[in-house]
């Protein structure tokens, strides 16, 4: 069995796949892919049974990528996700020491989350973007390495044999990445009773009106939403979807007839799972938003009907 | 079979029974009862098939005696509505002529519908209340009566063979009563395309929020109210309960999810049934909120629910 | 200086009117008017300073009397407010026994709520409507009284040197009745924190959006509503306008800006007065909705468009 | 005077500034900066009068550091905006054909909004990505250049007189992207009538609620919304602030009071400024949103708190 990543090795996504594959009993190959969408599409294929990919960061939101290809193209289901703290290490070229590095790089976030610990160690240094913060660490082991230093996740200092001058580096020291379980459409997970459910909804169309309609299907049942990013369509300016985390699973009664809702006033609406939350924290459910008070009212409904 | 309506007899109440029976072809024995309240009793007991009682005024507003009666004791059903043209005859006693008239007697919301026309017509006249506005009539061949003139309807001056000196009397020119055709509960009417449900709604707690979460239920899924009363429950002063007229039957979809959350919303909700409108008016119903949009909005889920 | 109350003599309205002159320190002649509309009429023409009228019951609900003559006809303004219980003393013709009594007079508002009292106690009794309480207390000691007993109040009762038969009397313990000290437009009530607002707003069109409209400009402004009556316009059946009583006052900030929304949104506002509650509770207010956090928002604003 | 632009030379933002001082009608000289924070810092620190910055893209949404600039550090004010098609220029390296390009390069963004593009014309080729799309042209000119082909903007391959390949690329034929004139706090451009207005509210606790009540305050007012993003506020996920470009100027009077309802209900608002629409086009204000009903309104209750 073949489970993908954000690759290359020793990026935080490694680190969420082992995790989440751990927590399952799953023993499967660990494979890192070159991007989000190929990791996904690889899922779409059937090379893979799963991928794991980032989906939202503390300090910089969304991760554009994975939220745009998980909205277009076939279908994909969100079956688990795992939250993985952000420090970094710093390493050098070996040999090196800290007075030679002149050009220190990683993937730009990186660079953007170590922004004022870069400034106060390096002020001089010239900062070089990668394509990741793992091979930004690689880089530094090739003949011709056009940097001295980079800052990388600990699992990729620690599978290059780098041992780091810095650990723990951060601006945020509450920075974290949430990474999401991917697989084709199949079997929901069971209801856990601290669920999730990822959606993304088109608006019919403009701003205000039509948004508001979209939260009250959630408020009007007592849902609350974990994430609400607006993402472009691409179709020009102004034109967004939705990409919303919801409080529980599309089996519990509120969800199922929000989702309903959703379908019926919007352009769109793509489900993309529900599964357990990471942190395990059951939401507070008010008792008439209960599966039991729902079944109570259909029960009613069903009396007055079929008198 | 025997169908009551609020006595005695030529009242707006008769003509109202005689056209709700004409219509639907039922031969009936037609009673008058003392009260609202008797006649719905009767009803509840099985002593009428239905009764017709008045439910709203375009003047008074909606009318108590009825709201209440619905409201409280063994459930009953509306089944059907009619809408009647409120105006006056204005009767003597025979013999008398017009500068006779010193005291004019009728139900005191006859009095007060044509109290501007009394106030020209007869300025110096002391106004005597009776129980209903035929009773008044009535009273005029009686001997000791204690007035001269009265208030009735079209219908109680032909059946009392009293010849009117004045007709088409209302200080309003669109006055009109909506009277309901009330029974036990049973068989719903079907659906016609243009009906109406009437509920009560006892809110849970204070006031504001308590409303609003109500009428979401309806405007959510663009339900239009044709009316809407608080009454008191008698509790104390500032509890109220809502009798609330919505466009659409129950076995609408927009109309069944409003209903169930309703039940889930507020404190206890009654149904009194769903009935074809006295105007034939369909509803203008947005395709969101469609039975066909409900029913691909449930095929939708029920397709994520079981893969 | 003069007050008026719906008379006659003897009814709530004058205990209500006594409470409410003797809390203010005020000497006043007292004047039983013969109906609402007179007394309000009177105090429009200048021959009365004020005048007390009942408003609501919590048993039969707003008096729609009052709701109507304040909602028309030159401005007038509420400037305080009154409850009293209503329960009922049970009076005979002096000399008359129990078992006597075959005719009962009173209000039918008074036949109401003392309905089953006299189903039990006197069953068989015929029910004589009268123009007031009061009145049909008086009517006993006329010669040709038509009726044995009569439901007054107490005050009635007493002022008439009759005897109760029966005292305390009401079907529904917590009966009473809220009345109003209304006088010509004129200086606003001081706030005292503990304050109510009563309005009447003409709603713009068809129900349901435009009444969702109304109460959102109180409730995005955390303001409870007390009392939410429906009346009809007159203009035919389902054109109503809403009479209101809001927590606070109209200079606290919350108060004042939804006022300016309602006069946007509705068709017309009609403004009824600021007066002390009588309960003397002061409302709960988050701090969002305060005097200071409008003051706050004011001066931030203004901070922005003096720049 | 001096301008500043998010350099280097010859990207989109370049082209910005020329158009947004050209219209102004503006001599200034333009200076690229490093990054958008630095072109922002540079104007708190007063040495650059202004600068241009992109800060919403239709293919990739908003752009994070110009949000994340504006929302933090000291006030800055937005008081322009132009939005330029984004197509891109294939340029290679003088001398080079076709067949000789195995590696392109060009800002991430530049090589995701070409993606297809790539796909089909140069699928084996390598990419690299370059901190802009300028800097990519540039590099084709170096001697050790470690690519062959750039992705630039038409401006770049002007500037270095470079003779593109091909011309007009871009996988979305309607992309754009809109930048933003930022100065430090002053004067606000009078009203235009087509007007828009840039905030960035803080929320006061969890989503769902809070949410619909900071969209309420522009609902209740009919104010529309032409961008709304999410982002995190760094704290942890799920605590986000929201990024708001509103129709309207602050001193219209439905923004002035949506602004104060923000103020009240939310944790912070940071007003950005409002400045004239860059397509001219007015908003469709309803009657009792427009300036003559709120005047309308505070003169009607100037006369209730005066009398």
């Amino acid at each position: 069995m073949k489970y993908g990543y954000l690759g290359p090795e020793g990026t935080f996504s490694e680190a969420a796949v082992r995790k989440l594959t751990a927590a399952r009993g799953i023993e499967a190959d660990l494979l890192p892919m070159h991007s989000v969408l190929l990791a996904l599409d690889a899922v779409r294929a059937g090379e893979l049974e799963a991928a794991v990919v980032p989906i939202e960061n503390s300090v910089e939101g969304g991760v554009s990528a994975t939220l745009d290809a998980l909205t277009a193209g076939e279908p994909l289901q969100v079956v688990g996700e795992e939250v993985v703290p952000v420090t970094f290490d710093f390493v050098v070229r070996p040999g090196l020491g800290r007075e030679d590095v002149t050009r220190v790089a990683s993937h730009p976030h990186g660079l953007a989350q170590c922004s004022n610990w870069l400034h106060e160690q390096f002020p001089k240094a010239t900062l070089i973007p990668a394509l990741s913060t793992a091979s930004a660490a690689v880089g530094l082991l090739e003949d011709d390495a056009a940097y001295d230093g980079a800052l990388c996740s600990p699992l990729a200092a620690q599978k290059l044999g780098l041992t780091p001058m810095y650990t723990d580096i951060g601006d945020n020291p509450n920075a974290m990445t949430r990474f999401v379980l991917v697989s084709r459409p199949g079997r929901l997970p069971a209801p856990t009773g601290a669920d999730k459910t990822t959606l993304v909804v088109f608006l019919k169309d403009e701003r205000a009106g039509a948004l508001l309609e979209i939260l009250e299907q959630f408020a009007t049942r007592g849902i609350n939403l974990n994430r609400l990013e607006s993402r472009p369509t691409g179709d020009g300016l102004g034109r967004y979807c939705m990409s919303i985390d919801a409080e529980g699973h599309v089996e519990d009664a509120r969800l199922s007839e929000a989702l309903k809702g959703l379908h019926r006033v919007s352009a769109h609406v793509r489900f993309l799972g529900s599964y357990p939350r990471a942190d395990g924290e059951p939401p507070h459910v008010r008792p008439e938003n209960s599966n039991a008070s729902f079944a109570e009212a259909d029960a009613w409904l069903n009396s007055i009907l079929s008198s």
